[in-house]
């Protein structure tokens, strides 16, 4: 039962078959016999997990269940607070930092009556996406030790993939829920912008940074989508952002898929089973069509779009950027310096720069319901490797636009390791976007 | 008819009481003669508006006008760009600056067969709003020479006003639509953020900008917003905003008015008109509550919305402030020299400090359906006297928010210059601001 979908679990914590205890009790067991090698959890609570577990089962034998994910045991990524723990951000400046308020996402995840077992591994203040914490160690792939879990909800993916959790939640400024659920073979969703609270968690930048929920099927996530997911007042960010219908059976989607992959540098292995995947959606969905991307300029973009993190970062770390700039690592170090050296224009012309990804998916999204891509141009790769430069080129575009975007794994590369189909759709598309992972998904075991 | 609401000049002109031609000729005669002393107008285009209205006339002949707009003389704010016309900003490095393309809204203007007389005076580059302008000298205030109509859109508010045109469009990041409107005695708009398109204006601010229009008479809004706005796929700031129920009768609505007037520099005369006013909707359309406002630094958020103006101004002129600095009034070359001096986290720091007047209008707007405020703390005051630094107070909170805001005439000073009342409501209730504004000024017709 450990290792099932959320949606098995839930049903059998519903009949009766095994209690919010029994579950949390054999994650707790697996975490203490496997994380100490893979490094998933930063921190775990047993005795909070155990009593809320306790109450949960309490409550389904009084039939006063909360929520279909009341007893159902979870992590948070953490850069997201929840009252009384630490949220650390990656970062040796916060090892003692105890939040004082849950973050949003935390709050309604409370409400549902889900067990919190602990807190997850990331990148040193979720600006990167190696896995390596100069802090905190590094966090393993568990399709291969040593090798990356991508980043930077690394620990997310990790511990769903893994199966320490029944889901988990991470954060996406630049596709850092897709990349480690593409490295680790799982499904993650960055929602649209607005749609999910930003409030409570240490910010990367307004603009870019998304909460989004990482599981072991496609079926687990609009439950999750949904749970989290509506406007908060106190969230200057949040706002209303009308669902699409998603219905994917009954009618022919327009679908395109990504043209010239090496353009992008996309390895030979993922392109491969992108083909695959591309050929498998046409069959069943509906026509897919190659586009191509024009006018826009990556490593720019991206440069932009970094720019903006880290001016944001010297913000939210300013005390400790001050006081402890010590405990920075040297890479971190060097990207706040960057930005300290940058005006205030410099940031106007940067903000602009993103424009370009708003128009492209705009148009793009104008002809086609959804953009197939491959969501990483890679497999997870070794630690002391060089970290691929357009690791984050696919997915950081959504981000700069605003668009909700998918991972759903789409095969085994020749050399085992696990990579992530994207469909990237306009915002508001979150449902057909999770729909349409869903049938592929389906697609995929039918064909195995 | 020259002096008449648009929709009276709608139906004379469909029932054909009165031509295209006869309007478009009165109004450059009048401009002929009144623009010299106003300079409303900073280029007007009789031979174009001519062409145009002939054009229409034939139309209308033919039974075939485009539009309600169809041959209604108007004139637009000289930052909104008309293809092969002279984009001025109200800066002297653009005198010769024809613009290649209509802007967005100038052209869902071209498309409804209305007649474009000219552009208008503004506030050098659209940020001030004292109406002297040092390149292009001062617009007065139709109401007594010599003294300001207000800005950015002091030309704009002075040709409805002194019935140039029929209509015109003017922009408001801090309260340029909105202050000129109040000091000029004429109503104004400044949508919810992202409804109308920005593609096509000399920006100021992609957070603050808005197009808006203004009008004699609040019952010609709706048609003029209706007109220009929708969601423009060009534009990365534009957006879908679904729009509230607007109807006022038959409800109770829920009105908040500003309290402790005072704590906001608001002049005796002022207040004097406010307080009836409030009266008057109390009277007639709900119970008004006096609201506080906490916690909130108006002169810390001023000093934050004014950066990101500079620092936007700085990308927008780069070339023009590289090369031909002497160009700038001395004005406007201290406020780009500061943000020089900015760095790329102080914009950081000053983008958050709005989220202040994001979280503040949600609060109110919470409780109530609209907020009434005096549009400005005094009304206009002579050229020469200090500017009050508090003039935008008022109004910018609507802009920091993304909030739809209206002013509407509430009465003449003793002193004998008109003042407006401002109701701000929650994102996507512009139709019911503009319907309260028609209200309050059918009540303000009734009474008098």
């Amino acid at each position: 039962m450990l290792d099932s979908a959320l949606h098995r679990q839930i049903e059998a914590i519903s009949a009766g078959e095994v209690s919010a205890t029994e579950l949390t009790q054999g994650y707790l067991q697996r975490s203490q016999r496997d994380n100490p090698q893979l490094n998933a959890f930063l921190s775990i609570d047993p005795e909070g997990a155990l009593v809320a577990a306790r109450a949960s089962d309490l409550r389904r034998t009084k039939g006063e269940a909360l929520h279909p994910l009341d007893g159902i045991p979870y992590a948070l990524k953490d850069n997201i607070d929840v009252a009384g723990h630490v949220t650390t951000a990656g970062m040796a400046t916060r090892r003692e930092r105890v939040a004082e308020a849950d973050a949003a996402v935390a709050s309604r995840l409370r409400r549902t009556g889900a067990v919190l077992l602990g807190k997850l591994h990331m990148h040193e203040a979720a600006l990167g996406a190696d896995g390596d914490n100069p802090h905190y160690g590094r966090c393993h792939n568990p399709h291969r030790q040593g090798y990356t879990p991508g980043g930077s909800s690394g620990g997310s993916a990790a511990a769903v993939a893994a199966n320490l959790c029944s889901f988990a939640l991470g954060t996406d400024s630049m596709g850092s829920v897709r990349i480690p659920a593409s490295y680790c073979g799982v499904v993650g969703l960055k929602p649209s912008y607005g749609r999910v609270s930003q409030r409570g968690l240490v910010r990367v930048s307004r603009r870019l940074d998304h909460v989004g929920p990482l599981a072991r099927s496609a079926t687990d996530l609009p439950l999750l989508f949904q749970t989290i997911s509506g406007v908060d007042h106190q969230d200057p960010n949040s706002r209303s952002v009308p669902l699409a219908h998603a219905e994917v059976h009954g009618r022919r989607l327009r679908v395109g898929h990504l043209a010239d992959l090496h353009t992008y540098g996309v390895d030979d292995s993922v392109r491969t089973l992108f083909d695959a995947a591309v050929a498998q959606v046409g069959d069943a969905i509906g026509a897919t069509e190659p586009v191509q991307i024009a006018d826009y300029d990556f490593a720019r973009t991206r440069r932009a779009g970094l720019l903006l993190c880290e001016a944001e970062m010297l913000v939210e770390h300013a005390a400790d950027w001050a006081q402890r700039r010590d405990l920075f690592s040297p890479r971190l170090a060097a990207m706040l310096e960057f930005a300290e050296g940058r005006s205030a224009s410099d940031l106007i012309a940067a903000d602009r720069a993103l424009d370009g990804a708003v128009l492209l998916l705009r148009k793009i999204l104008g002809e086609y319901d959804v953009l197939l891509t491959p969501t990483t141009p890679q497999p997870a790769f070794a630690f002391d490797t060089p970290v691929p430069s357009n690791q984050a080129d696919l997915t950081s575009i959504a981000n700069f636009a605003g668009t909700p975007a998918i991972s759903v794994p789409m095969g085994i590369t020749a050399d085992g390791m696990p990579v992530g189909l994207q469909a990237i759709g306009a915002i508001g598309s979150d449902l057909l976007l999770m729909a349409l992972a869903e049938r592929f998904e389906k697609l995929r075991a039918e064909n195995t």
